[in-house]
């Protein structure tokens, strides 16, 4: 089956800081960089290594920005340097994918491709698979194709897809509206009604089809990302680069174009269930990985050896140590306590969302070095 | 008054661990060594300074052992390298007071000295040296003086005084009994019936009359040191010290000397209320130095620029940073959080006392790198 669709080329976008995963993530070291797996790889490396049943590795291809290039390139080893898409400045998500489709559609212009973030948690992997595959077959037909996830709570921090009629036979649903982050009340509704789904941010389509979208609703940049594809295996490349990519607006995908083609029709979802976590902050981090028989979880290095934890009668804890320091934790519980080269946190688990506000304010207090 | 009663010969302990400050404290490292005093001076440095109304440098001596002599040398800068005295092996504390006394002894047989712990904090410098002036007429009679704290509480971690009758019309009080440290019943009974008060171990006594009791309870170690005294001054001083310091008895001067000089009527105690902490635990810390609003208490280095240490909506925590990293906190309360270059520690307040326990559990595992 796999051989009668043909491949997938595999997007990675590798960028963003997750700011409330400080002091872990960094702007100058951020999350998609971490071990946060559970295992020794990077969310990076875990995403990449997700899709190499559905893509060779000399079609996976990853966007990231000048600050993170070079890590980017060390922690990719095993793909093609000049699969590793770098860009100028940070445009948001709908230029970076647009720039991901015009190169790859320079070699297979209806090449499938998939678009996915490089720091969400996924741990079925067969399942996610499997639901790529079946996105794959709404994709050939030349929709736009979003994952949706069936929510189990009505979480505030996502965006919903509003869904309607199955297309055809098979098991694409349309999509007729993108939500943006409802209220609790408002989620709520959505959940009990059953014909909503979250939006995970991961996209199947032709690139042909989501360049025709780019082009009718964002004339613009879809004029400018033309420009650099046509001249991406020149020695123009970075000249042309240069001039256009700062003048390329700075959108979401899902404003810039899922929006408007879910309103004509063009969008459909695949419903996935793979234990997807997009790895927000420390609480719902804990919430996915291993945890001891007292619901401790320990993230990131020395996961089997334990020797930089010591914890006594905790309970709920999600603890990230550092290499070659202890953390020692005695009679507490449901907290996050992170260690890091140069700075520790505590902060009870319920309230992991407002590392961000504790960022902000260190931004404020001209406290650079530790952001 | 001072010229008239001749000065103090004040002599400082500086021995011990304070385990439960782990992970500030460390056997490398000990508590006294450390600035917990609310300014940048050690625990050590505060005791000293804090005899400066009542002995000049050259009459202060400190007693420590070989792991720690370069440290304690090199903190107490201003008193002559002389009075360092250096025990080859720990031997509880009547033999390094009888070393003390024995070399003061030396340069003036009756000089009144004064034995003080190097890791306990007093916060009022003049009423402590109005006791100790007091404790003086008492110890110019012949009295072993110890100082007695009026009990605040019925604490258990304490030994107390049972205290009798006024002893000539002065201040002084005769001490019939030391009581060891109590239940938490007797302690109650103690502090209500007025007549006991908490040992705070620091003495003040003529070196002869100490001496006199010394010889007439431990023989055994009396001519040690008496022997060790007489090769002070020689070359024959290593020698002897290394032949003789071993073989001496193990044994505080509570259990050695105070206790039997009780018995028959040679013991006396003035009462002082000059707010003295025995700095026992981070959370006994937290109560003495000075706090924050939200009653946050943070030691040691940077307490005026608090630029390592970013709290908030916290209340009751004690902090300790350590230089060049940063604390932060948020939505905790009454929690001791400790960082050092090499571990941290997480412990409700009202367990700081267990942290002892921690450091036992990682002798057990072996990591004796952390303790």
């Amino acid at each position: 089956m796999s051989d009668e669709l043909g491949g997938l080329y595999g997007v990675v976008l590798a960028g963003g800081t997750g700011t409330r995963l400080w002091p872990l993530s960094r702007a100058g070291h951020p999350k998609f960089l971490h071990p946060l797996t559970g295992t020794d790889a990077s969310l990076l490396q875990a995403t990449v290594d997700r899709l190499d049943l559905l893509a060779p590795m000399d079609r996976i291809f990853v966007v990231t920005g000048v600050a993170h290039a070079a890590a980017v390139s060390r922690q990719l080893e095993s793909i093609p340097e000049a699969n590793v898409l770098v860009e100028p400045s940070p445009r948001d998500s709908c230029a970076a994918i647009a720039l991901a489709a015009a190169v790859i559609a320079r070699r297979d212009p209806e090449a499938i491709m998939g678009s996915f973030a490089s720091d969400h948690l996924i741990s079925d992997k067969e399942g996610f698979t499997e639901v790529i595959r079946k996105a794959m077959v709404g994709a050939r037909e030349g929709l736009l194709m979003t994952l949706g996830i069936t929510p189990t709570r009505p979480e505030t921090g996502y965006g919903y897809l509003q869904c309607g009629n199955a297309i055809g036979d098979g098991p694409v649903l349309a999509v007729e509206e993108f939500k943006e982050k409802p209220t609790y009340d408002v989620a709520e509704g959505y959940v009990k009604s059953g014909n909503y789904l979250w939006n995970a941010g991961m996209f199947v389509w032709r690139v042909d089809a989501f360049l025709a979208e780019l082009t009718r609703q964002q004339p613009q940049l879809a004029s400018g990302i033309s420009r650099i594809a046509q001249a991406w295996d020149t020695g123009a490349r970075e000249e042309v680069l240069g001039e256009v990519w700062p003048t390329l607006p700075r959108i979401s995908v899902d404003y810039a174009v899922m929006e408007g083609a879910a309103t004509v029709g063009r969008v459909g979802t695949v419903t996935g269930d793979f234990g997807w976590n997009d790895v927000g902050d420390f609480h719902t981090l804990g919430e996915v990985l291993a945890a001891d028989p007292s619901g401790n979880v320990i993230v990131g290095h020395d996961l089997e050896q334990k020797s930089g934890v010591l914890l006594r009668e905790t309970e709920g804890l999600v603890v990230v140590p550092t290499q070659g320091r202890l953390i020692a934790a005695m009679g507490v519980r449901d907290l996050v306590i992170v260690d890091t080269p140069d700075a520790v946190l505590v902060i009870p688990r319920e309230r992991a969302q407002e590392v961000k506000s504790l960022v902000d304010e260190l931004k404020e207090l001209g406290q650079h070095g530790y952001v």
